[in-house]
């Protein structure tokens, strides 16, 4: 660590030396005398050179500390161009008042908010493009059977039905009944905790419960509501680590992460490869070596941040890697993020653990462990922008507390899923009945792909079938994957995302959202991609 | 501007100097060297020195490429140190897979995270012991009329009713009518445009046009919809400046903006101090002294933040004035950032304007001009959580979309204001009744503290008095401020939010939220006051 920390210092200063002028000027001075006096040094040189020599340094130390080099560009250059270029309108002052001072130009934005438009100017990306052209011509079994089949979006339509039929008997009560609600319409309207309803996290745990098959039961007061799952890693990457420091997370990776770590808590994710040949699991060994790659590069790591079950994968973490991650974990002195957000989505065989039942089991420190759930997936409520934190970190709570100012969950979707998360024969007739949904649909879809001789990743968990269509690229590369996913959305209409989205490293891997599907649909589905494959 | 930028690379650079321990080392033996040889330079010490003198130079300038100096400590030196004192358990490993290496201790949280732990556990803030002594023992009439008076939250009672009443009847189908709600349940529960749907974006539209009473229109594309005011100011700091920037904003201001401008974005706020000789209104000269003191400390504005009407004096911006801060802000080339949450709660007697009504008169660039707005305040309906950025400037636009990803408004909330902002006999019905309540219960304060000796600044907006109880301090000092909040807190059972906490400079004025009181409380109020003043 030491010799690291060394390392990197050497090369930063290397760096910064070879960046100033002003040293490399007084090199070209220093470096030629030096020779003069040290090759041919006589007499007259030695009498002269000394005080030659003395001019130079001190033009050098006084150069070297007020510098003629221009300072280093302000953080928001790139912005100011990008400014100037697109918005210069000239200005007409038409009031007197105003001050006929030359206009300064437009007021430049932020870094942050440049970097982020310049993704978007720099062209849309795969899933922006392939999200315009379903919402231009979105596929309708009747209406438009030639539309775009959305399958990129990670929505689970398959019990959307439950869910409608409790709103309808339960909405007005929930949220009118004045005996429930405290203190009547205030305890509807009127500013509450900002990290959720004590009421909301009690459900919220006792659902959480639930959906852990009553393995482990939840602290309610561990838990922080943020407005979806996105807000509540952003909140956890603002907790855990500084602008600079990384996170690692094994790839291929839901390209949400992205967003939701870097964007404005400036820390970096750093993906670890899984390979088709382990099955996508991830190994020990891989985590080790990209932690001492960015430890060499001097990038302090703060967390491993994990989906499970995985998106885009569907793969479940067996119980013996839990414990190996939370001794690499425990060895490295860095968090655990558990995004299981699928947790009560999983269809397959094996059996789902979640990090929380293996806490229960050891006793170790915990405070580095911090879960993140929420209810778009497992309750099919996307919109109602739900997500949460359960942490095992006092530090990381009480800050959470504070930032939740910014996620807050409005009141009366709070008070509905009071009402909802409550209703315990609701809720598990829903999760049991969305399993069975869930493990349908997908067993059609991927038998169905077989029959073709495509063959998917057996996923346990997720609404994606992860589909591996290498054999039928043109070029086994990120073109041939990019040609196939283009078919796939221009030939057969059909939005899927690419493995390379996900930082897949393998070529030929897409993403297949099955739970917008209906029965009828899968026929279609399969006759489209039939189609892509044998224009192949 | 350049001389500035000069005189700051200066100031750095010297600073850098000074902290260099090698450059330091270097000085130490050059200085005296140098010394030797242009005072008593001979021939023997001419031809040794330039030898010794390179010596010296080279290992100078080797040291000065690898510094022996420890690099700088990493950012969240400080929560490590907080971590290791406040939590370190001792791990006990009990299962053989967990290798037995030496536990390196809890994973510190970021310093992001312990910077705002360490303001909560400095002992809690005036506004958070008051508040925690209102919740233990809240005032009721009948059921606890010796209990703590809540006039700190800025919340508005006063017409709870009429959205209790538009609630009960329209709850139901405003949610779940199929016909209004596009594509029925999903258009309800599912992933809808994070920055708010369009027939929101409408709606509040219209709203915004009727608050300011139909003088300006506002064009619903300009609009990004958050979870409330908080995040709208967040997420418009992140568009607008980097680490280090400043906003200035003129004192006294609203304490939340601490907490929504400086903690995640990590932008400085500088306080522009208002006197109550100048009725606590703004002058630019105060702006220009600001500007030009934060420009000599190296620190870049990015923009000038205020509320109009402002929170917590009360007072309205003339147009005039408006005019003045555009024409500042375009010769500093900053950004203005208008909140007027407060524009619908008018209650006095001048006539508020707003700044867009101002920019649709003049034809100046009004990229640099944002306007923050929301529904908690002027339609009661804090814990909805419904936040909005007005933006001129396509960039900002352009990024906050992105951002809104982490502070969505959750979509049945969304529809619920649809149905209801849309009902426009609702709306005026409301903001009329609301102005008439808001002034009705102002004047019957203002009156009664008067009667009293107590001054209150004349407010014309928001929801507050701003009152001057400067003549009854024991000593005229933050001290004598404190000593006077602690007594209408503990021996009046008022809860009020000093000056102090308002970054007010003249001690003795307190924020008193009169729009949670009833006709019967206002007796109460004042008799309680008045022991106060008369123990004395």
């Amino acid at each position: 660590m030491t010799h690291t920390q060394h390392k990197k210092t050497i090369k930063e200063n290397s760096r910064n030396d070879d960046e100033d002028p002003s040293q490399i000027a007084a090199m070209r001075i220093i470096v030629p005398l030096q020779e003069v006096v040290q090759g041919r040094g006589g007499l007259v040189l030695g009498s002269i050179v000394p005080c030659a020599l003395f001019y130079f340094l001190q033009l050098y130390l006084k150069r070297n500390r007020h510098p003629s080099s221009p300072s280093p560009p302000p953080a928001s250059s790139s912005s100011d161009k990008l400014h100037e270029s697109s918005t210069s309108i000239p200005r007409t002052l038409s009031r007197s008042l105003l001050s006929q001072k030359t206009p300064s130009g437009p007021a430049p934005v932020s870094s942050r908010a440049s970097n982020v438009i310049s993704k978007v100017a720099g062209g849309d990306s795969v899933s922006i493009v392939g999200y315009k052209r379903w919402v231009n011509d979105p596929y309708h079994e009747c209406q438009n059977p030639d539309g775009v089949m959305q399958l990129c979006l990670a929505e689970n339509h398959l019990s959307l039905d439950l869910v409608r039929d409790w709103l309808a008997q339960n909405l007005e009560k929930s949220l009118l009944d004045e005996e429930k609600v405290d203190l009547g319409i205030g305890g509807l309207v009127t500013y509450q905790r900002f990290d959720g309803l004590m009421d909301l996290k009690i459900a919220v745990a006792g659902f959480m419960s639930q959906v852990m098959k009553g393995s482990v039961s939840f602290n309610p007061s561990q838990i922080i509501l943020t407005s979806g799952a996105s807000s509540a890693i952003e909140i956890l990457s603002f907790c855990l680590g500084d602008p600079g420091n990384a996170f690692m997370v094994p790839s291929p990776y839901y390209p949400g992460y992205d967003k939701n770590v870097k964007w404005r808590s400036g820390i970096e994710l750093i993906p670890v490869p899984c390979r088709s040949t382990d099955k996508f699991n991830i190994s020990i060994a891989a985590l080790e070596r990209a932690y001492n790659q960015a430890k060499n590069r001097g990038v302090k790591i703060r967390a491993l941040l994990l989906s499970n079950p995985s998106n885009p994968v569907g793969n479940i973490l067996t119980r013996e890697m839990i414990y190996d991650l939370l001794d690499f974990a425990t060895e490295k002195n860095i968090h655990l993020i558990f995004d299981e957000v699928f947790a009560g989505s999983t269809h397959g065989h094996k059996e789902f653990v979640s990090i929380s039942e293996v806490l229960d089991e050891v006793g170790l420190d915990r405070s580095r462990v911090h879960i993140i759930y929420g209810l778009s997936k497992d309750l099919c409520l996307p919109g109602f922008r739900v997500g949460v934190i359960y942490s095992f970190n006092e530090n990381v709570l009480a800050a959470a507390v504070k930032f939740a100012r910014f996620s807050s969950v409005s009141v009366p979707t709070q008070r509905l899923l009071v009402s909802m998360l409550s209703d315990k024969k609701f809720t598990s007739e829903f999760l049991e009945t969305n399993r069975m949904r869930l493990r349908k649909m997908y067993t059609s879809v991927v038998v169905g792909l077989k029959k073709l001789g495509v063959d998917c990743y057996e996923s346990n968990g997720g609404f994606y079938c992860w589909v591996d269509m290498s054999k039928f690229l043109r070029s086994y590369s990120e073109k041939g994957e990019t040609e196939m996913w283009d078919k796939l959305l221009n030939l057969a209409k059909i939005n899927v995302m690419p493995g390379s989205s996900c930082h897949c490293i393998e070529p030929g891997w897409f993403r297949l959202c099955f739970t917008t599907l209906t029965d009828k649909d899968v026929p279609v589905l399969l006759e489209r991609i039939r189609r892509v494959i044998e224009s192949h």
